[in-house]
């Protein structure tokens, strides 16, 4: 059958997967995604073939993808978290528009556990009301773009999920991030970060956004930034949904 | 155990569910929640009693989960997408730190996949950029509020995923948000609905912004506002991600 589908994966551990993305795994004949993703299910199904390419070589790795699939097979592409945010599954539909050979490909989305939720559960409720969700690369977004995104959102006192919030290259742009949405939140907000969500080494801390804006991070961390009635209960970071309690 | 898991159990189909949130339900004496959701669960444990109350009485549904808890009982809440967005984990967070009683309960928060990821997977890639989730539901926010982040996220060009877009008393509230979002998006703008996503009956639409504004919605649907990138290819909503494509 031609097929791609593209999974989400979720944070890591695989009890983190839905049934769906096993199913999709299972009626796969390749497994095709960026090597720190497919370590986390290749020992689930050691038998299959992997398609797999270095960092950064996203178009290349997903073009194989359906030029596999083109000559008869069902691949998975495998993304971590979900396969939509910041995942392959627009970039897959826009090689298969691109390209009439892969006209006859059916693709399916399968969707995963995202690191704004997975990483809100580990720190307690974080994002239990309105929120955004703003990746700091500027590899594809020009960082101008980022910044207003940056100031829309603390204006209207978003809780906000931040993606990618470090690099090597990028190491001070969580500072710089922090700058702007102090312009608009206090510097006593509660924050959060998570570090390698549902993996070996899951660390977090909560902290205040003054704090925040210090913190040396890696790019297997997520950021949260609380609104203004978030709030610490006992060592978790909470936003308030707003229900009445007696 | 005196433990309360708060779980998400993804947009509906038992297979969205993750294995963590299996082994959370499978190690309950108690299923909590609303019914419709319990009703999604229940006839996989059909031998476990069940703590259920109406609509609009989750303060009373999370305080019996609590309370039964802590009378050496596992209690699992449950909500449907994920167990913190709009969901039951901050309040179940908060009765907990308001009562003495309660502070030997061990609380553990179980991610699933909302609506903006399942909902997005269905109409294609809709959420593969920056994107901010706005609940249209005035019952817990000021109304004014909605506003102000709807004017914040739709002038920064955010794709919008919109809970709770109308219900019998707010039958026109996704034409007052269209309205807002049209003084900065373009009439033309890709946007997509999807109704009982994952479920019996699961429908969904790619439209345009101008046309979004006419739509009859239900509780039951969720909206999706593309950014000024957002294309249709094939019938799918897809935003890119930025990629160069050959």
């Amino acid at each position: 059958m031609k097929k791609v589908f593209v999974i989400g994966i979720g944070p890591g551990d695989e009890k983190n997967m839905t049934a769906f993305a096993k199913e999709a795994l299972e009626k796969s004949d390749y497994i095709c995604g960026y090597t720190v993703y497919v370590d986390l299910v290749k020992s689930l199904y050691p038998q299959k073939p992997v398609i797999s390419t270095g960092m950064r070589q996203e178009a290349q790795r997903c073009e194989l993808a359906l030029r596999t699939a083109s000559e008869n097979n069902t691949v998975s592409v495998i993304c971590s978290g979900d396969s939509g945010v910041y995942g392959m599954a627009s970039l897959i539909y826009e090689l298969w528009a691109n390209n009439s050979n892969y006209s006859d490909i059916e693709i399916e989305i399968v969707s995963g556990v995202t690191a704004a939720t997975s990483g809100s559960a580990v720190l307690g409720a974080a994002l239990s009301h309105d929120f955004a969700v703003v990746s700091l690369s500027d590899l594809l977004t020009p960082w101008e773009l980022i910044e207003k995104r940056l100031h829309a959102v603390s204006s209207a006192d978003f809780c906000i999920a931040i993606y990618n919030p470090c690099s090597k290259k990028r190491n001070d742009y969580l500072q710089k991030a922090c700058d702007i949405i102090l312009k608009y939140k206090k510097t006593e907000t509660v924050c959060g970060w998570v570090r390698n969500i549902g993996r070996d080494g899951e660390e977090y801390r909560v902290l205040t956004l003054g704090e925040l804006k210090d913190e040396k991070l890696d790019m297997f961390s997520t950021v949260f930034i609380g609104n203004e009635y978030t709030k610490i209960l006992n060592g978790k970071m909470v936003t308030p949904r707003g229900y009445k309690i007696n």
